[in-house]
């Protein structure tokens, strides 16, 4: 198989390296207008092949094309490629809007090609970790989902910080919670301290069951931390992903009603005991990423991270984005029960 | 100076302890309608006068009561004490609702009593310093205040979470920034998984400039964290009141706009520097603030904490709550200038 | 039962507290030649009965005698409170020597009194639990026990720091591995910065197996350190004993042995597993302990803190100076086939 | 100049890699018997020039040879190289015993030939500002170095876990301690559980003044610590390299020496301030001291990390095998002042 990638900025050259690793790709074309990232990825990766023409590229003799672009050339480029007959990766987000992303679907399905969104976490042993205690009920039935990303990080210029660091987030709440749990509606809060963009944004998320999901990201913070926990009924769990050992911890802890015995004792009552850290695999998430893509070609099936999961955070952010113009006000995704109060 | 004390649960004995050690009160009294408790405080406090009722307490010699029951009887023992012409300190929140507050800080004014709200964290050194750091301008204009405050933590039955809780971090939040910034509106989301009351919420606050505060509370997290973050223009802080030792960190990083030299550079760029930790003053707070009460009285001065204070925390409470019902829909406080969108 | 306590400085009112919380220990007399000392007892602790002689107080009609008082008096004050027939609880080190030790030993056997030493940390929960994982072969064959305990703390004007805080660590070490593992020599090296008395010290501890031990003991650190790891060739141990909530964690990781496949393999290896931290219980330590010696006196038995135990401890500090004395030279602690090299 | 690579194990390619960077650096040619090491080589640096015969390589045009081999192999590799007029780089430990060393320092004066040693560690931004931090005066006069290096690591055949991993711990003494307190002592403790070699070490050194210096090294820890404290009389600085942000801590803390106002009062105080964390450079120290070999050549001076240093860290392990092996007897080291005792 023939890969060519489409944007060698940060990312790109990862994307290279890994699919120039993956047995069952015979070539890969890497693809960018500056002439200094393709020298750059010339030293790195002397096998790829390069072009500074992407138009070359998609009408070219490739079978699927890497798309690691600005977000808001992802759709023209995308497009391009599926009407070219090619399978495509796209980075996350997966597109500017929800109207993108469902086009973009519609011609895969009918061209029977594969939409790879690369929600890289969704490979890595912590996550999968993650997914494995919730779908065998160690956690019991979860209530919610904590996340914070935050950290002084590089702004980007055409997008807010939703758009930047939630992707990840969301892609993982989606992931571990979504068979489970369907996203009923959104609240969004921020501010833009700097360039009209949102440096700093809490999500809150209502499910059409009784759990809640909740996102802090920040790129104005003076600590970097990248932490999760979701709180069961039966055991609740943390990942640090900070953390370089015990990233993930599963605690046998929780909170309890009790039959009421008398009305001076409290009739919930909270439960603590034993902690444990579960080993988690180590292995590079991009190099399982893109083998998933191959794979889902080559066996003709969806890959785990498909066109739906990008549309499905797509959604998420577009509400979120709609949400925070209006200080919270919340607004519905999908859910035709949730009634908004 | 005679002091009486009604309520005797969790806190109030620590009351009774610190008013005895006071040097300007003469005698402490303290009431409670269980006999186990007024046994629990004879053991702990011999030195304590006792008595199971309000009533003989409030009109009897006291000079001031100090009111420690459950939240939705702090205005009836309050309004009493004022009206028998007794100085009052009350336990966070100060009260049910706002017109409660109101009404007290209306009559105290006009007998010239004095109300102290125990908002006991003003009184800690590690709080005292972020005021002194957000005053001397070192953090520079402070953009933004975030708190996490997150535990395993007993449910109250009459109050939920925000009630519990965010009073600590909301005073803090006003003792810092108050002067520098004006309360504008609250947006609030969160859930409620077993008794009706939420056991998870996030606050996010709007200010008439472009600063935003947000309030994480949670009383079903297996971990605790207790931390909050300051960001300012110049320097930001950190307070993680988990540390046994370095409680404040001060960090030499933050957020510079450059000018435009090129369109492919980022015009938002960080900047990473030293870090610091100042010593932190370690006195009970307690102590300090049975100590102000004392003399505010003595003195014929408003103390640090006073009803206002009660009463500032108490209306983003009640807009809290009525901003969580709907689920995130922004709420105005004070404000003229904010307009709904 | 009567209890008499010799020594009212930073310890002794805890003493006071806790025996007059005994349900079989009648009454409490306190002594000091400081009258300060005597006030601050009678405001902690009312019930207790108080005096400034200790002759009274060993010839008068306690029943047992707890020594409270700088190490180099604990003999004179043990051996009087023996002949008089009283029943024993000396606070650590028990002795300056092991001649003293053990006269006091066979005074107490010849005349069937008890002898408890305070080595408290035996009955903390996080310690039963270190000796429950021990015993139970969870850890496997232990191969070493490594303790830090460093601080920046309050010089003892009488004792070096290996006399003031290793009494902690060996008496837990030899709880933990003693009836398993036979103390042979000892290493010591360390500084004495200031007063000659040493304030950094390193024991290393040779077994007549192949167990090893080492304990760091400094009272100039700027940092605050009190950490145990036990290796055991199944599962490894750490105890941490500045964490509010995971004091143990269980390690699944080891080094393992390889048969020799390859000269080109290591034919050690090691593997690394799940990390579990069981929950441990929350009781006041002295309180259990001032339980086991009132109970070892009325069911006339040995406690498990005893006389034996403190000699024990004794013996590797007495060897410990005499090694520092000569920087590391090895010195045989009962030994006869630990041959000196 | 031409850079010849004999050994390329686990850091030869981080060798290879960072000499091609090096501007001054012409050619590189890498060199090992084993092919599947030199193609590793080729595919992740494909400028590099490959050889399998080292004699070539020495006896070639290189104008230095970088000697990254086992330690047994680093004195007959390093010798036949400067007999052929080659400045030679050797890792660390420069060789397995003194006499080999000085053998080596004396060839290349003769020859005015430069010797590497590579102590990467001096070249990093924390170990940079402890040496600018200990030299200013900042932490006044040195007292004590303590240094925790311990982790589930790989073991080595041919040599125990002294010469594996101390020397990057003394080196950095070395540095930073080296001109203004002089060795005199070393008094090592350990134990080998598995093949022979220990193990865990602990090493005790004294030096002519007041000093002293603590390593403990494990390769069988659950956990890893790499920590080091150095405590001055004015202030004190931890190092800890398994942070990623604070890596370096300094206290304004330590004890002070009062004069005697009463017998009743300690004489030896502890005093403890603010604390801060200076920002350390971050670039790879390997790059800086590939640069510094290469500069030493051209400029025909002393690197800074040169033969004597590597003598020096010889020494400190030479002496400590003696000890081992004699339980801790101290063992002089240059120092004709220090009497054995």
């Amino acid at each position: 198989m023939i890969v060519g990638i489409i944007g060698l900025g940060y990312w790109g050259p990862n994307l290279v390296r890994n699919f120039l690793a993956q047995d069952k790709v015979s070539k890969v074309i890497a693809c960018d207008t500056l002439s200094e990232r393709l020298k750059f990825v010339k030293t790195k990766c002397p096998a790829a092949e390069l072009t500074n023409s992407s138009e070359d590229l998609i009408y070219g003799k490739a079978d699927a094309i890497v798309i690691a672009t600005p977000v808001d050339t992802h759709f023209d480029f995308a497009k391009k490629a599926l009407l070219a007959n090619k399978h495509i990766w796209v980075e996350k987000p997966f597109t500017s809007n929800t109207a993108q992303a469902e086009e973009l679907i519609e011609i895969a399905e009918k061209k029977n090609l594969k939409i790879f969104v690369d929600h890289t976490f969704i490979y890595t042993g912590a996550v999968k970790k993650m997914k494995e205690l919730a779908d065998n009920g160690e956690l019991g039935k979860i209530l919610y989902f904590d996340s914070v990303r935050i950290n002084l990080g590089i702004f980007q210029k055409d997008i807010n910080v939703v758009w930047d660091l939630a992707p990840h987030d969301l892609s993982i709440m989606n992931y571990v919670l979504g068979e489970h749990h369907k996203i009923a509606a959104v609240s969004a809060n921020g501010i833009a301290n700097y360039n009209g963009k949102e440096n700093i944004a809490h999500l809150s998320i209502y499910f059409e069951d009784n759990c809640f999901a909740h996102f802090h990201i920040n790129w104005t913070s003076p600590v970097k931390i990248r932490k999760m926990i979701i709180g069961g009924d039966k055991k609740m769990l943390v990942f640090d992903d900070m953390e370089n050992y015990e990233k993930i911890k599963v605690y046998n802890s929780g909170v309890e009603m009790k039959s009421m015995e008398s009305i001076h004792e409290a009739l919930v009552q909270y439960r603590t005991g034993d902690m444990y850290s579960p080993k988690i695999i180590q292995t590079e998430a991009l190099s399982l990423a893109a083998k998933e893509f191959v794979d889902s070609i080559l066996e003709n099936r969806q890959p785990l991270t498909n066109g739906t999961d990008g549309l499905n955070v797509v959604k998420i952010l577009e509400a979120s984005n709609k949400s925070i113009k209006k200080r919270g006000k919340v607004i519905e995704i999908n859910s035709k029960s949730f009634v908004e109060v």
